[in-house]
């Protein structure tokens, strides 16, 4: 009955997830309150709320789809629900505050929602998140569907300070906190079934920069997103999103010790193309950087490390040591920046 | 596997939802956040933010098991996934104002999502509700999340001033906004096969009460919820958060026109008891009600009956006009306050 109800012209698999995005968009017209700051393609919704500004992100991880029950400890698909939205605020460089926690449930065993529960707790503390609320309902297929608010800072008339998508200059250098790959290397340890226990852990439980959005802002940053699809495809939406282009000197992407040492010969491919790390990525007058750079090793957390600049000429590149182009291979870049 | 995966002592249809939300509750433990004014139990979560209170909510709709796709209009999916969210927001007293959308979707035709974003659109406009974003995944099974925030008022001092299900006392007068009755006998008419088009639009869409939850909160009411189980087990879900119990006058019960006309013999045990109706339940000393209800009038909106008054002995009784005790059919109760 649902098959029949469904089938029509234009397949949602036609249009893919983007598509779908614009075509909704398209649909629901420009937004009606003028307190909206962000809307529908952002990694974060923003608003006005009074002198504060509100952010808001959801996502949603199903089982069979998003994690395979069985193959992961619940108390980790608990922490990623959680730790993913996390990420989403700390792109805007915002703090989060409060969550909403929807589970979809077939009859199943109150032990691994028992466990759910403790992973979303150890990341709701880690990061001061409180949960306050959500819903239960019956559903044929397990989700976890967590929303997350966080608040922004505010400039002295109100506005809010944000790490946007679209704000790249030409000349801005861009940096990315802490190292990258540590996670392509849990999924290929994973795969594998080798015991990389630093490696799985970086998967299993990425670590969101909260402290790295706000330290950004701090700085004077304006520009920036969480790193979720890979430096190299994120890169290229902040490109696409400001209208220019960046150059990445290749050898200068600071790489996981762990990996480098698990994988030493794809180690520097992983980290430029492996997704998932949750570091953020930060384009900015190089000043800025380094400002930020400072306070969060003054604090005792990993800094920014500046990779390369802003071009006006689109598209990114990755340049070896001579200034020539190195290439990151379809094939590589599907094996480890999209996990199925 | 999921099978394998999800069996243990204890199951999910043991505890039940409200099982299952108070084992949640204790897991989690006090909120760490005194921010937070409303949690995890009641019909929406209320946090301080800066010198503004937020109110924010979520509601789930699944295939299969809040709907029958092919048995009802898409559109009117959309506009009760959010009408359902609109009004937990007016029990609270507040006003809705942005909302995140997450779709998981099987492998379908797009014109079904077109057309619940018509429906979406459409309750979104009537409540000045602004859709900011969301997320879309892939799931075996097409479910629907709203989740909803939304702004309460507050005191000079910054305390919410809130619809609270616990603050009925001894003498307070109970009101009902609207008349009651329409859902339910518009369900009846889709299950009989009747056209009834005046029942059949407010079973599929509710028309939430957000005007009169804020005229409640400006006439100085601290006590309300909306009625979505039915006036006599949600005037129940008071009393019992309260501590006390309620006298109603069963003939006082307002009974929507057409219900009236469709069901004479039923329709005051309808009214009573049908569920879905979305109007609120209102407790206060009886100056403050006929105050919203003026107010409510004088805008040109259905105002506040009073029907009965709270007592300190426990138990909500239905009472003829000679005093004696109506007794609602278990019978009439499941059939008309469940929707399965």
């Amino acid at each position: 009955m649902l098959a029949a109800t469904y089938t029509g012209r234009v397949d949602t698999t036609d249009l893919g997830e983007f598509g779908l995005i614009e075509r909704i968009r398209g649909m629901l017209g420009a937004p009606a309150d003028a307190r909206l700051v962000a809307g529908i393609g952002d990694d974060a919704a923003v608003w006005r709320s009074g002198a504060a500004c509100v952010i808001a992100t959801t996502d949603t991880m199903v089982a069979g789809v998003h994690f395979l029950p069985g193959q992961v400890a619940w108390s980790d698909v608990g922490w990623k629900a959680l730790a993913s939205n996390v990420s989403d605020i700390a792109a805007m460089g915002g703090r989060p505050s409060f969550a909403l926690v929807t589970l979809s449930l077939p009859r199943m065993s109150v032990d691994p929602i028992d466990e759910l529960y403790a992973g979303l707790r150890e990341c709701a503390e880690a990061h001061a998140v409180t949960i306050a609320g959500g819903d239960i309902v019956a559903a044929p297929v397990f989700s976890v569907t967590v929303a997350l608010l966080g608040e922004a800072a505010c400039a002295a008339d109100g506005t809010p300070l944000l790490l946007r998508r679209d704000a790249a200059r030409p000349g801005d250098a861009v940096g990315v906190t802490g190292t990258l790959g540590a996670s392509a290397g849990g999924l290929r340890a994973l795969l594998e079934g080798a015991t990389r226990a630093a490696l799985v852990a970086a998967h299993m439980r990425p670590r969101p920069r909260v402290d790295a959005g706000v330290a950004a802002i701090a700085a004077g940053v304006t520009c920036g997103m969480d790193i979720s699809d890979g430096l190299a495809q994120d890169l290229g939406h902040i490109c696409d999103e400001s209208g220019c282009g960046a150059d990445v000197r290749f050898r200068d992407i600071p790489i996981a010790p762990a990996l480098a040492a698990a994988y030493p010969a794809d180690a520097r491919t992983m980290a430029a193309s492996g997704g998932e790390d949750y570091e953020l990525l930060l384009v900015a007058p190089e000043p800025r950087l380094r400002a930020a750079d400072a306070a969060l090793r003054a604090d005792g957390a990993t800094g920014v490390t500046i990779i390369g600049s802003i071009t006006e000429r689109r598209g990114v590149r990755m340049l070896d040591a001579a200034g020539g182009e190195v290439r990151l291979t379809s094939a590589g870049w599907d094996h480890l920046g999209r996990e199925t």
